[in-house]
């Protein structure tokens, strides 16, 4: 924090719409989870099959949540529009209708890594670090004031990046990966800057005070832990070789 | 309870599909609210219009809580199938897209009685035990076993007899009800059917238990509860003429 942010803060005076946008971002430049070394092996070619297995798996966990967390806020909150708009969320995972939806593409992705489908909609081979942050990450927005669990998800701002990376990194670097295999980042591309866009513009609008913004921010800075923890547990089971009694041993 | 379920359950043996069904329908023919005096005034035109405003106004406080409640539901379930078919009870309810969806259609209701729309939604003037019934169901779908949950919903299966006798007693004695205002209820004609199918073939596959099954009668007099608690408190309220402070008084 500067000098003049300090003054601010100390004032408990609001920051502005542009100076609140930034302070969200900046968190995302800090520790958004693409600046994890996993992150940077996995697109960068640097793993085996049985680590991007261990990958997916565990990932999936996050992904199969994402419905459940988003019909917790909707059942919070009293605003027919919000939820009206927070749906499309529920449809891009879930599905609706003749669309599978992302959860489903995950699996494709999960199929073609040689994994037993059961297997990974059961998360049994899944480690216990992915599934408390997961879970850590629900109750968040089952419990935060609206607003912070709104603020929560704008991860998606700087979620693009992170796909385009992996999609290109990915599909180069891996013979078991095709495009087919990477459908569930294609469609990410347009969905996640739709949702945070809204999710910005909602943030801005109703943290009213200095201490719900910081509320805010802090609700960014979670959530990316939340991310970190998940790439720290693969990284130590999969990349230094400890994996935990229980949890998937990969054979490929 | 006859000799012979009474024998059954003190063996502990699970209720047949045919039976369980009839021991859940057999507390709609017992309680549910088309049983109740004030439901018959309403449809048989024996309210005045400021009475038939506040059953508008408070029964708003019911509809706009049911996306929240279904919701919880999905919040729950790591089923994807069950998320699938239950996010239409959420569209039938908040609408989808250009679609407006049942509270849109109840505020017609409201708006064609003449009652402030803004006044409506803020539910300022409901009674409370409206409100307190209204979110007795909400946590009950939060807390209790999922099945048990799904259960609650069962009330769905009376509905639409309860709503063509409504349709044609309100049209026929109000002259401020006509068929746009009647939208409502000519909706859930197919709506309610179609979900209370889904419902109660899902009960009957997962309540495996007697205790279970149990369970799942008790929520649907629960459900069946809340909804006579609100009549119960109309009759007290605007027939008996025992407004309490601060809820809705006619002038009309």
């Amino acid at each position: 924090m500067n000098e003049i942010a300090r003054t601010i803060a100390a004032t408990g005076e609001p920051m502005g719409p542009a100076e609140f946008e930034l302070a969200i971002r900046a968190v995302g430049a800090e520790r958004y989870h693409d600046k994890h070394a996993f992150h940077k092996l996995l697109h960068g070619g640097k793993l085996n099959k049985g680590q991007v297995q261990a990958w997916a798996l565990n990932r999936y966990c996050y992904q199969a949540a994402v419905p459940r967390k988003d019909a917790a806020l909707m059942s919070r909150t009293h605003d027919r529009e919000l939820r009206r708009e927070w749906i499309h969320r529920i449809h891009d995972h879930d599905g609706l209708g003749e669309e599978q939806g992302g959860i489903e593409r995950w699996l494709v992705l999960t199929d073609a890594l040689g994994l037993d489908r059961d297997y990974v909609i059961s998360m049994e081979g899944a480690l216990p670090a992915t599934r408390f942050a997961v879970e850590a990450y629900v109750r968040f927005v089952v419990e935060q004031p609206l607003t912070v669990a709104v603020a929560s998800s704008l991860t998606e701002l700087f979620a693009p990046s992170i796909h385009r990376e992996r999609i290109a990194g990915m599909l180069q670097s891996y013979r078991f990966v095709n495009e087919e295999v990477m459908a569930y980042f294609k469609r990410r591309l347009s969905q996640a800057p739709r949702d945070a866009d809204f999710a910005l513009a909602y943030v801005k609008r109703t943290a009213a005070t200095r201490s719900e913004q910081e509320a805010c921010v802090d609700a960014v800075r979670f959530k990316c832990n939340t991310l970190w923890v998940q790439l720290d547990a693969l990284q130590h089971a999969y990349v230094e070789g400890n994996v935990p009694p229980g949890a998937f041993r990969p054979t490929a």
